[in-house]
């Protein structure tokens, strides 16, 4: 796929193929598609980072609360988005001994207790190891401090599932 | 279900419930979860409508593109969600005669070309008959006119959705 092949999608095609982008927020991708046609992928990039970055403090929030546990119940039950159980297999969440599991559902409690939204990290440029030593580390972080480090966990994330898209999803147009 | 009951929610647990009042953005409810305590439903109404008058115009028509077609392949294909095939089958859009769903489908088309959005309507409002001159009318707006009236729609259905919550769902709490 290359971007003239993008810029040439309906609106239902682009939220189709980028409406998770942003987990369970395919509001941003159908909202900058109003911007094509785009002039690269980093274009796109930017678009989706600009609507994220006017957001006021609650809707980042609000766009935070819309991600899952990490190894939680969504991921036990099978209810993960496709992008979502992909990236947390692949830092091995779905493999976790059992003091990892506590230690893990209990920092996420612990997380969501004090900011009021779900520990958000890139989980495909970290494994269990770090996943657990970033959230003890954030979990002391101030409440403004930490809304903006998990959107930019959100970025990271959105990133690399555009890229996968680009790199994967050829066939698809 | 009473406002104190919503009060005391979770945001998992809020954004579970809440989550489609605004078809396919769960940012909304995920959003509002901030100013809890509500003093009543009309204020999480308020909150509601709020941030969807917030969003910048290009916001406003991605919020409407998250909208499916009436009567379209997600009716035809079982892919509505829950919310949303209720109320079409409530307005009689699963049972349109071939001359109604040949004309349905050509407005459709004609609407999102001419506006880069899906048509949206309140369907418990409406039946297939009215739905059928609304868009023929419609058709004919300013384009920003019809954003917003797109978006009055959007309110309207999230008010009725909020209000089945209420009434229905009490054995849910």
């Amino acid at each position: 796929m290359d971007i003239r092949a993008v810029n040439d999608l309906s609106f239902e095609e682009f939220v189709n193929i980028f409406g998770n982008l942003v987990e369970k927020c395919p509001i941003v991708a159908a909202t900058v598609w109003s911007q094509r046609p785009f002039g690269s992928f980093t274009a796109l990039e930017k678009a989706i980072n600009d609507f994220i970055d006017h957001l006021p403090q609650s809707g980042k929030e609000g766009l935070l609360r819309c991600h899952p546990d990490l190894a939680g119940r969504d991921l036990q039950r099978g209810t993960l988005t496709q992008e979502s159980r992909v990236e947390q297999v692949a830092a091995g969440l779905d493999a976790l001994g059992s003091e990892e599991a506590s230690r893990m559902e209990r920092l996420n409690d612990e997380y969501k207790q004090r900011f009021g939204f779900p520990f958000v990290i890139c989980a495909r440029m970290n494994d269990k190891a770090t996943i657990l030593h970033q959230m003890t580390e954030r979990c002391q972080n101030e409440p403004a401090l930490e809304t903006l480090r998990g959107i930019e966990e959100v970025k990271k994330i959105s990133s690399l599932r555009l890229h996968s898209i680009i790199l994967v999803d050829t066939p698809r147009l």
